[in-house]
């Protein structure tokens, strides 16, 4: 009574690892089958058990399934569909959880077979750690996965998935691939961007030491160690793919910011004051719907 | 049997109150005494209880005191100064928690009468709450504290005021105001114009609705809102007061992000993973030194 009979999942790290353990919970495949490039994270993978069966090799991973979700970085995806496409059984959905729409649906799109389901999908969730055990089956709970189906699928197939991400707790929207990178720019990949930037100022100042620095971290500096310390790979693959509108938000994110540098200069009060006062709303909206906590420092003991 | 006989604290916010909260809970002061400018900050200040006393008066609050803390923005300790200078006791400490010492030097400085120990301090701890309500007692557990004394000053009163912190739950830091005030505009104040400006940026943006960034925040978005959600006048007041460091640690962040931005633009994968490489070490030192919590996203619930 599985939404689908098996279920491929290709890349095991954070986010494949709990699409497994979601489903899982709520029984959304009966069989559960993975596969990873890399041997070492296949090996813990079959130790942490969250999948019925990890393939050693793409072509066994993907024959049969009804769904097949890419889960490794962006910049594997063309190598892994071309791979993959050979092996896809006619009337199976393949999606994937990137963080990028539009260059996915242009690396992965000329390989699609024909009768194959293709719905770019992405889950906007994470932590900063990565690898097969950083996993949760709850990580989805509550949180947006956006579909950007591409023009003349299948709305069946687009409804099925949408049930299968709701299935692993996650609310679901649709929007088209370009806006999407355009709003994923300023939600995440700019302030990752910002992030990775501010604490690798931080690292390279003379007359401050690093000792210093991580000492009084409790300051502010620390909450963006967080981001920074997101996987590498992942992050690199996202820069490298959704350039044009990274940079169209780091453009605006330069404007405001001259702005500010000036009114710091000239010892303008009142612009700081009314800048400071019109982004604690913000705040509120997010912690009132539910996307992040309201207790101080997100709650955290130390 | 007290450290002090009396506590004066003027300025009763997040760190006002929960200096009073954390003196309580070891019994630092016989005599616990409160004021601020705000009629209905006094009010609710008795109403929670957490001094022995809130006066409607400056002068009743400093007066006799042992140690007179100011805990106002730093925008409002010339005028504080001058109207205690009268009624502070010979022998008694004077000392603050701004997050800015150069300035609180040069505005305090000269009203403090001879025989008080003027010794500026700041505790590196907060949350993004303000006001009376906002305060704790495990506030500034495991947190620095700097002190920054002025040359001349008494060694004895210093350690007193270390003590004090200690009492506090603080570890005890010194260094001179100057060297403090560089270190604090990276770790602390380059990170919240930062985040001040991001959720700016998202703000204005056209193509992207407050509300679609509000819902999508989880994608690290949301972290920068925090940040961002602290006190307007408390910040104000820091960036008039530290505008050269500030304005020395942000050229240092714009010639980086000049940088990475040519990196996106320019396609260079390798320079990008090699930074966000890099950045993943420093937060791993903060949490080994317990600074910041090992939990994913800071171990929140929502």
């Amino acid at each position: 009574m599985s939404m689908f009979n098996k279920i491929a999942i290709i890349g095991l790290g954070l986010i494949g690892s709990s699409v497994f353990h979601a489903a899982r919970r709520r029984q959304l495949g009966t069989e559960l089958a993975g596969y990873d490039i890399n041997d070492d994270v296949r090996l813990r993978a079959k130790a942490i058990g969250f999948a019925n069966i990890i393939h050693d090799d793409l072509a066994s991973c993907v024959q049969n399934a009804d769904l097949v979700i890419l889960c490794t970085p962006v910049g594997a995806y063309k190598s892994v569909a071309e791979q993959i496409a050979p092996h896809l059984k006619k009337g199976a959905i393949l999606s994937d959880v990137g963080s990028v729409k539009g260059a996915v649906i242009r690396d992965v799109g000329p390989f699609v077979p024909a009768g194959v389901h293709f719905i770019p999908a992405h889950p906007i969730a994470g932590t900063e750690f990565s690898g097969p055990e950083a996993g949760f089956a709850t990580l989805f709970d509550g949180r947006w996965a956006i579909l950007t189906p591409v023009a003349g699928g299948d709305p069946a197939a687009v409804e099925k998935l949408k049930s299968f991400w709701q299935g692993l707790g996650s609310k679901v929207d649709m929007m088209d691939a370009g806006h999407h990178d355009l709003v994923l720019a300023i939600t995440s990949h700019l302030p990752h961007l910002i992030a990775y930037n501010i604490v690798g100022t931080a690292h390279d100042l003379e007359k401050v030491t690093e000792g210093e620095v991580i000492k009084y971290s409790a300051s502010g500096f620390r909450d963006f160690t967080r981001l920074a310390a997101s996987d590498p790979t992942m992050w690199r693959d996202v820069f490298l793919n959704n350039r044009e509108a990274v940079l169209e938000v780091l453009g605006r994110f330069n404007e405001d910011l001259s702005q500010l540098q000036r009114a710091v200069r000239n010892g303008d009060g009142e612009a700081l004051f009314d800048l400071f006062t019109r982004t604690r709303a913000i705040r509120r909206a997010i912690v009132d719907i539910g996307q992040d906590t309201a207790a101080p420092n997100f709650g955290r003991k130390s």
